[in-house]
């Protein structure tokens, strides 16, 4: 990658290109600890918090601030690591505008998938009436997924070429690709200057519905002067450029055209475009696709309904029609593409699938990535069906997979397009936010116009300048089963203490005037170990020193807890050297 | 890849290769339930079972058994994943041959890595006085891994080259490279036939110590017959082959030229030729070199004692003296390279390092694999160090690593110059050892002459055909802290439920002779729910229950304990739909 040639304006100067780009941390950088609450912002400025989404991936919500008013960018899900274990969801925490959600003059959407419409809900449950703003296929599926949560939102379809108000901010839309149909780009213009936000976004020039990344568009605001441009950094450390997700289809076809039975693709729920391609390489193989899955089979629906999906006629049938044909003559498209332990995919792999039995003619195809964190479960899913016998396909094996997000060739375009003054690395973790902020240095972008900013870091667009002028308290919030909110890190840290080495609860009965113990002590552990003489050792050390806390007349059942809890800690320490929670309780009778 | 050609020999046919090879599941497929006890060995036959190592990367231990003698290759440890919480080791099962130790004649390392070495002191606990037979460097590392563990083994040293009659079995060592130095291949002569075992190898062409895989020596085996071949599956998925060791110096090169300040690389602690060439990096760019890491000391002191590893006069320093440097002349070399928490590069991306500071010029080099399950913890540390301003290099980004195992393409070299009649893949999990014989197959081994054959499954060579005759039980062994083997498949999964949901206990006492609640129920959740309050609503339901048991005259403990669980249990699913361990203690007074 060298620098094209280009125009550079706005205050943006040449630099030594002799050394590699390293975004210097100043004073202003986050990792400092010494951010405090911002002060007021001037008349005239923007106000730019993300809730969400830099430094992880996930959970992407950012807020807009201008004369008191509020517009907010996309309000997605995280899906928890091994972290955060036991979680459904990580919310993005709302906690900075929840004493001023009457201030939002628009939610809008960039796209519909989960990490960008999944908290939706979660804000609309805290005010139901805010305007939701976004294309045809992603107020679709928001529509859907309120609907699942008994809200109603009050929706704005826009389409690319829009340009609209929403109170203070006059917002205009624009296409982008992506891994899912009707993708927007928002620009968003206040007297404080030009906002650019990409959404996710990649520069695919062959997309399959023909639908271009505006980058003329994004042209022709660089000519007016993007003041600050938030760009998608999920990409930004992988060099060169993403082939098209049209070359997918012949690669399928030649998969298609060698398998001998069965064939199941697994891909994202999602994934519109890559469905089909899946359906046209079906029809070309004259065999019927059924598909499976809630999400898959809710989101093809809408895709289909809605003209995003061209399903020719009789091409699709139900699972139970599918088990009658012959094999050479079905397909089965299906979620658990990241192995998910419940899905169809991985029941079929551990060979409790309630109809489909894997057998050794069956191919099998990843077409997804393999998002970090996943590989575990992912390769145990093609561990189970290679060993029953099916061919797998994947992305390591075969180029069944191309990424959504621009690699670091599309995103010299975009800033070579966009020319910003001010640059914000948004949607990935720190080691995507520096290379994307490398990216725009090598293009001429100032380095200290470029602001790396992660949750909450508050970052002030004034007279031009893009700052970092505070931090507000930004959590995770995390969704487990109904409840929100009320696991914290107290909590995961004892999961995590739990998972590693269960736990020893030791129980007795003390008399409450005595200190005697009135019963013989109860040892118990779960999680520890399968032997079940393992505790006795410390039965009789418990037994003396419930015979000396009475001894020295301590009646008090937290402080015989805690003669309890050190004795049996110290012992399995230097007996197993294992950290197990040691659980005493005493009662007092 | 096209099919070479060669000389095809020893019942081997071609076969049609229009369509992709499918190794079909036959009776005798492992994956099939049926497989029972082998029968008895027939007299000339070569009985094979891996005791760990196939189905899984790791813990590689292979027993051969001849007139009633054993030879065992490798006794390696697996690194747990996040199956099996909070273990320290996986062990291979030795309890298919723990009656028969005497019977040993001797345990053949075919290198030094953890994998392969790593579980000898556990047998050697069993039966200290087992023949150890290995290269000088492996021996070395046998040797002080038994000195930790406060044993002296009985070592046996051999070359390439060498051909030594252990007990019954006449095995001949051919040099082998891989990612640490001095490994070997071994052939093992028996009546049954000659078995040929790769252990684990590449094929790279410019190995920097100049020590070639013996593929002449492969040659002339394969001229004189190779009834079985066990070969490594690691890379077998992996098209095309793998470029030099030494094309990883220029690009060390490249990073040190334009590093502004301290260089720190991360690496396995065993590659020496990898830290050959950053010593040499170090020394062109006149810069010193420090080692951290308690097992990269240790080994990279033996490798320079032995003369595996060149150090220059004068290059290696302490780090101490490393910190009164200018930034500009150090080096540290560190253990860490799998994100492993207690290790120095964690603790420096944590900031938390007893004396390292990272900071903006720092640049960090991740010159290592991302094993599989890694990745979150890997990007972690990436995350920690870019955050703090270091700029990090790692495989995703420059050519810092290559793999120590045989790609496809190499494979096949292996194959057309063994000509083996039977071939048995062997380290990999089940995606690997199927990628390695469609390999074997497309250079034309019948089909019906590869066998799949998982830990515990029986390989018999008999007449020159191996076949599956049945299979022996074999486990997962658990090192957690000091103890072995005592926990097993119960612990994990209360491990895993705990890690996921955490526990409520309910305790209470009740009068033995009425079953009156003589205290009020303790309730108490860990790893449930960081509200105070949670558990407040299901108190006066256990307060119900408990009148309830009273009233029905149930005075055993365990009954009202259930009854307990019963309430708490149902509560706590409408509620919260979580599954937390529910631990009702009832005691009698």
């Amino acid at each position: 990658m060298s620098r094209p040639a280009g125009r550079r304006d706005r205050g943006r100067s040449r630099r030594d290109r002799s050394r590699p780009v390293s975004v210097p941390v100043d004073a202003e950088n986050p990792a400092e600890p010494e951010l405090g609450p911002p002060p007021d912002l001037p008349d005239g400025g923007l106000r730019v918090v993300a809730l969400g989404g830099i430094g992880e991936v996930g959970r992407n919500m950012t807020v807009f601030e201008y004369a008191g008013r509020l517009l907010v960018v996309d309000c997605g899900v995280l899906f928890p690591s091994e972290d955060s274990p036991g979680v459904d969801l990580i919310l993005p925490d709302f906690r900075a505008i929840e004493h001023r959600l009457d201030d939002i003059d628009a939610l809008v959407l960039t796209h519909g998938h989960e990490d960008h419409i999944g908290a939706v809900p979660f804000l609309l449950r805290q005010r139901p009436d805010i305007l939701v703003v976004g294309s045809r296929f992603t107020l679709a599926l928001v529509a859907e997924k309120c609907r699942e949560h008994r809200l109603t939102p009050r929706l704005h379809e826009v389409k690319e070429g829009a340009r609209v108000q929403h109170g203070v901010f006059d917002c205009e839309y624009f296409s982008v690709n992506h891994s899912i149909p009707d993708a927007l780009a928002v620009a968003i213009r206040t007297e404080a200057g030009l906002v650019l936000h990409t959404g996710d976004i990649k520069l695919d020039q062959l997309p399959l519905d023909g639908r271009l990344t505006d980058l003329g568009g994004f042209s022709r605001l660089g000519d007016e002067g993007v003041d600050l441009f938030l760009v998608d950094s999920t990409n930004a450390e992988v060099p060169g450029f993403t082939i098209s997700e049209r070359e997918i289809g012949p690669v399928l076809d030649g998969v298609f055209h060698r398998a001998p039975g069965r064939i199941i693709v697994a891909c994202f729920a999602s994934h519109v475009h890559r469905v089909q391609q899946v359906l046209e390489a079906a029809a070309a193989h004259d065999r019927k696709v059924c598909m499976v899955g809630r999400s898959m089979v809710r989101n093809m629906g809408i895709a289909a309904e809605l003209g995003y999906l061209d399903v020719p006629d009789g091409l699709l049938i139900e699972l139970d029609e599918a088990m009658t044909l012959p094999d050479d003559r079905v397909v089965i498209v299906s979620t658990g593409s990241q192995g998910e332990p419940l899905s169809g995919l991985a029941r079929m792999a551990r060979g409790d699938h309630r109809s489909v039995r894997i057998r050794a003619e069956d191919t099998v195809i990843l077409a997804s990535s393999l998002i970090p964190g996943n590989e575990t479960a992912v390769f145990t899913v093609i561990n189970g069906l290679t060993r029953l016998g099916a061919t797998v396909v994947h992305q390591g094996t075969a180029r069944v997979h191309v990424s959504g997000h621009a690699t670091a060739g599309e995103l010299l375009f975009l800033y070579n397009a966009v020319r910003p003054s001010n640059v914000m690395p948004v949607h990935g973790e720190w080691r995507h936010l520096r290379a994307n902020a490398a990216l725009a240095a090598l293009t001429g972008v100032p380095e200290d116009r470029i602001v790396l900013a992660e949750d909450g870091v508050v970052v002030d667009l004034v007279d031009g300048r893009a700052s970092i002028t505070g931090k507000v308290e930004v959590g995770r919030v995390y969704v487990d089963g109904l409840a929100v909110g009320d696991i914290g890190e107290s909590t995961l840290g004892d999961r995590l203490v739990l998972g590693e080495g269960g736990f020893i609860s030791i129980t007795v009965a003390i008399d409450a005037t005595t200190g005697r113990a009135v019963t013989k002590p109860t040892l118990s552990g779960r999680g520890f170990s399968d032997d079940p003489k393992a505790l006795d050792a410390v039965l009789p050390m418990v037994e003396d020193e419930l015979s000396r806390t009475e001894a020295e007349n301590i009646t008090d059942p937290h402080r015989v807890a805690q003669a309890v809890r050190r004795v049996v800690g110290r012992w399995v320490g230097e007996t197993y050297r294992r950290r197990p929670m040691i659980v005493p309780t005493v009662i007092a009778v």
